[in-house]
């Protein structure tokens, strides 16, 4: 088994290998938090960097997956993940059947899509009255523009953003057939507003978010002009690799 | 409504307080995190400082209670604050059943022993296997001496510890006869095992805690020879009010 590393999924193929006696390889930009290649090496994972302007991921999994005879599972265009990740949607519309909820903005940190794809299909089939939209950091703001081209477009740059675990160059394949059916606008943070939603997290909510685990719930604090006045807005944090002196960072505010 | 600071129980009843439309004035040890001093008074509570050496706030809670007719709501020895911390030991229970696990050490922290009183009646009623082992700052470890003792026994000194969330003068009228029929040995640990107990807080379970609320956690990471081998030990992280500064120093390791 061999993957590629984004957000959370790095680890959670890394524990599954082990679980079930596998060998895991995990293809991840060398940009990536130490805490997070620590974690995953935790878990018995080869980890394999690569230079996320200089080096192709998609080329270097393909290359080991073909000399060692692994079976690739990519970090977002895969049905398993996006089904996976979509348990998320369950979730939520579980919640909100509860709290009389039927319809809100569901805000999703996007990176290759997997997530917001993965919920918005969730939401489609358990609660329709919910819209996903992905979350994004400036500068990496490709999901967002596809919705509105109606096409797959690539970002300008590969790299400079804190928010590592979700620089992703174009929506993915599968992923964005369903987010251009069901997805509503984009939004784009900035930096600084991820940290200050980090910050939030950790004082307010009291859980440790990474930046790209915190781009949905900066949208929701710094971004009031987006959503339409008494919609409720869900916000979805999800991926806590941050080394500390990224949390350091963010809790200087 | 009138109430002791101690742990959560101060935002609790000021959040409790506002929903009710009742008036909320927290007594409250003027070492306090400036987070928890904020939040409480964000819930609409008016905030009364004491010096927690110098100054009883048994007295000053009678005092303001007498003069403005209001009820006190004391922080441990109060039968519904026991019952309402208790509903932890009721997940506990439920989490165990589904998990198989019937013999356990449930380590909590403990100051005037609300907390530890009410999840070990919980535990009694519903996972009596599982035994209830209260967790103190080193210095301030009264439950643990008491336990011993027999009989309540107070603490040397008054302030001192970074927990402060969990430093009281000695177990309370209530809770103390519940913990000597109910628990197991007291364990206490020190501010620099507390904070780095609320490291891997964060940086493993993504959750921010404060020093009181991480010694259990604490025990369990730093203390083993304090168990016995193969039994389950299971930790109560409670009470998240750290000051950014607080939380920095933890993850500084």
């Amino acid at each position: 088994m061999i993957a590629f590393s984004s957000g959370n999924h790095a680890q959670g193929v890394a524990h599954a290998a082990r679980r079930l006696g596998l060998t895991a390889v995990i293809v991840m930009p060398s940009d990536a938090p130490a805490l997070k290649i620590d974690n995953t090496r935790a878990f018995g994972a080869e980890v394999v960097l690569y230079d996320r302007v200089e080096e192709s991921r998609e080329e270097i999994g393909a290359r080991i997956a073909a000399e060692r005879g692994l079976v690739l599972v990519k970090p977002y265009d895969e049905p398993q993940v996006i089904a996976g990740q979509g348990t998320i949607g369950l979730e939520i519309a579980e919640d909100c059947a509860r709290l009389g909820i039927a319809a809100a903005d569901v805000l999703v940190p996007c990176g290759g899509g997997g997530m917001t794809a993965g919920i918005a299909l969730a939401l489609e089939a358990r609660a329709p009255g919910l819209r996903v939209r992905p979350c994004e950091p400036e500068g990496f703001d490709d999901a967002t523009r596809s919705l509105v081209a109606g096409r797959r477009v690539a970002n300008a740059q590969a790299a400079g953003s804190i928010c590592d675990a979700i620089v992703t160059a174009m929506p993915g394949e599968l992923t964005f057939p369903v987010m251009a059916r069901l997805c509503g606008p984009g939004i784009a943070v900035s930096d600084a507003e991820a940290l200050a939603a980090m910050r939030a997290a950790a004082l307010r909510l009291k859980i440790v978010a990474e930046p790209g685990g915190a781009v949905a719930l900066a949208a929701a604090l710094a971004r009031p002009a987006a959503f339409e006045p008494d919609r409720p807005v869900i916000a979805v944090v999800s991926g806590g690799n941050a080394d500390p002196a990224m949390i350091a960072r963010a809790l200087a505010g």
